[in-house]
């Protein structure tokens, strides 16, 4: 049984995390952090780190940049392992972050779902199979009509990683009304659909002579990143010191 | 059972045609008429529509040019339906198709698939319903890299089908990555998918607040034309004189 | 404005409605009825239906088989339409429902999701086409890992409606492993994936000779009927008494 | 360029190789071989392969099992290796492939798809990340309305390399519907859908907690079959006696 303490704990990814590791027989949450205390937890809360004499395996982290200096000391001092999740960090911040690292177990990734990390993995070996057979490469995403950026910050990720295994040799294209010519191999067709709620699609095709493969991602909630994050966590529990992301999680 | 005249038998069309009437206990091929006579055909075969002393309920024709206007002046005197299929049809040649329509039943249509002009038709019925409901309405379309229009002229249709109901109010968006906005609520995306040797698909897709409901044709090879023409040369067997298209073989 | 009363408006389904119409610009909820009304809401609630002094255009109920009667009451004293989802009535109640449905506007569906709804009318116009032209017809729907029953009662529903237009002629085939034999024209396959959190996907696919239609409806929270509730709810304000269901809301 | 000898040159898979290789630079055809030599060729064909005496770097074979004795002497004899796509082979000449194999390269796989045969891979590594993690696994094909098993073999095969991963402890499920249960973690759930002439889909399904990823592979014609070949042949070229598959070809 992995224990963890969940930083940030009455967040809203903070309940997600307790609800997943509720339903999970691996983990248990041995105690809490959050500054809002107001709600009833099934585990002791404390106000701050610095307060949380529990002792645990990993912690997970969603709390917010303020208190993330104070956690990255705790964990050092504790030798506790840590998840952060905390976006917005400073140019100082990230350097703590790298300093830790190198006394305690540190996991940081841009994209916490276990799903997707894991096609960034496998659409590198695919791409090496199917592009030099000659088949296109096109990626459609779809998310809900408020998302102001297009595409995806994952879609240029899942771009980027394939491209990786083409020398960085392929462009990408967004738009093919304006023009009346045939698509070139080396390019990497992007469109993003947008509407009602979608929480996010991410579809990669290999279009070849009469075959086509695609591998699809859905994600029905942020949930999934929680989901993520607790695997980290389990990843983590034993782990010497160093600065982790998701890709170690998934062990190919 | 429909005796049907196949004009242009031995072309590439008229052949996926013999196979589908084979196929079909409701029609069958009685003659065929090609310049080329050079393979042996299961029906008697006549060098030109003039030479043709078979009776028939219907002619279907995938010709060319050329060979029209002595069809249409068989079809008036002999009082045969015709399906012309043939395309790049001169100024002249299409007045003349308006004049015989008005002696004999001559069907016409700009896509002889029987699936897509169910589509133009249904999401008719769909956008009443979804657009007021708050549905956003974004097309896919996937064809084979050799393609240089994009989008095809089949999402074109969808969307000014879907659009006509609007009061073609509705603007048409090809591309999102040029600027940071939301989409508004008057617009249908439309993104074009080149890849490999993929025939022809298109998906309808209306999202609104958790829930997506998506209309998707997929056309495996061109004898969905062929399956369309023998579908029209039976709506048209007894029909009297006028002009009729795909959307009166489909009786909603 | 469609001037509402929110009766059961602090269970799941009530608040779902709350958010819905708060970002609904012809609607307005002007009361609540909930027996508890422990939390704070932006409009004023009721304990019981009978305290309730609010002039409303409709009711949208989503309560519990023991308020339902007193709800029917009020509905003829008042005036007032009401969309009925509260299920498990009793047979006497059912009753009750069709007396009411006689003095005023009532309004009680399966199911409320407006896209299924919609599908349910949709696919007898589809059948009508691609039935006759040799279309084979299959459901496939996916669900979450927790539910019992397959196929969904939503897929038989699909089913019956397409088996509706073929004069029930068809039946409907769960496994193929069992036999070795092609499928035969009148039967409709169905198919039950089971897996993970998935809300609920249904997608009905027509294969004909090289062309496949296909309609898919997914859902993505139960959200959808709430939605599908308000919009019954705007239908209803005006009408006279009668027993209406979500087939008279979708007007094609 | 690598210099190929077509065995089966003028079959319906011979034709369709012939047309792979016209548009591939780095394959090159040097010479047919087949019985029937009533068609022309842009090649020099030969009555059988005892009869060739042009030099290449590998042979494709589609004939037919009476042909492959004398096909894999000629092998050893010119040192030649080939990719024996003929099926229907006895005991007996299974015996002699493996004796061959031991003195020329040969290639034998019971899927010549490149895409199928990545996916069998690459699954592998999903299971070994996803199932775990709780994730359910389901697997839905689609075949045309002629098949008369079902499962697919190729779905089977998908599934037996899934299970391999789980030490072929999850057992495969083709029915849901006489049963009011939930499914099991260790369960693979198999749908077959028939229909029309849909060629094959194949969608494996791996269903999270709020995430579903998905692997589908379509085939458009047998022409994949092929190009799996050719791919084959060009693996093969250069390689030392020994029996390979189409896993070989692929190089992760």
């Amino acid at each position: 049984m992995v224990k963890l303490i969940m930083h940030g704990c009455n967040g809203k990814m903070g309940r997600v995390i307790t609800d997943i590791v509720k339903n999970d027989e691996h983990t248990e949450l041995v105690a809490g952090v959050d500054s809002y205390t107001g709600v009833p937890n099934e585990y002791p809360v404390f106000e701050s780190i610095e307060k949380c004499d529990v002792k645990a395996d990993a912690i997970i982290d969603f709390s917010n940049a303020a208190a993330v200096d104070g956690l990255l000391d705790y964990c050092v001092e504790k030798q506790v392992p840590v998840v952060l999740c905390t976006t917005g960090l400073s140019e100082e911040q990230l350097k703590k972050v790298e300093e830790t690292a190198k006394k305690v177990a540190v996991l940081k990734s841009a994209n916490m779902s276990l799903g997707i990390n894991m096609l960034l993995k496998l659409l590198q070996n695919a791409t090496k199979v199917l592009a030099p057979a000659g088949f296109d490469i096109e990626i459609v995403e779809k998310h809900h009509n408020q998302k102001v950026d297009a595409p995806s910050g994952t879609a240029i990720a899942l771009a980027d990683s394939i491209n990786e295994t083409l020398d960085h040799e392929y462009k990408y294209v967004y738009d093919r009304s304006q023009v009346r010519e045939k698509r070139t191999k080396k390019e990497i067709g992007m469109s993003a659909v947008r509407g009602g709620s979608i929480v996010g699609e991410h579809e990669v095709i290999f279009a070849g002579a009469d075959e086509v493969i695609e591998f699809k991602h859905t994600a029905y909630s942020k949930a999934i990143f929680g989901k993520g994050a607790v695997e980290a966590a389990k990843f983590l529990a034993d782990r010497q010191a160093g600065l982790y992301d998701m890709s170690d999680v998934i062990q190919l």
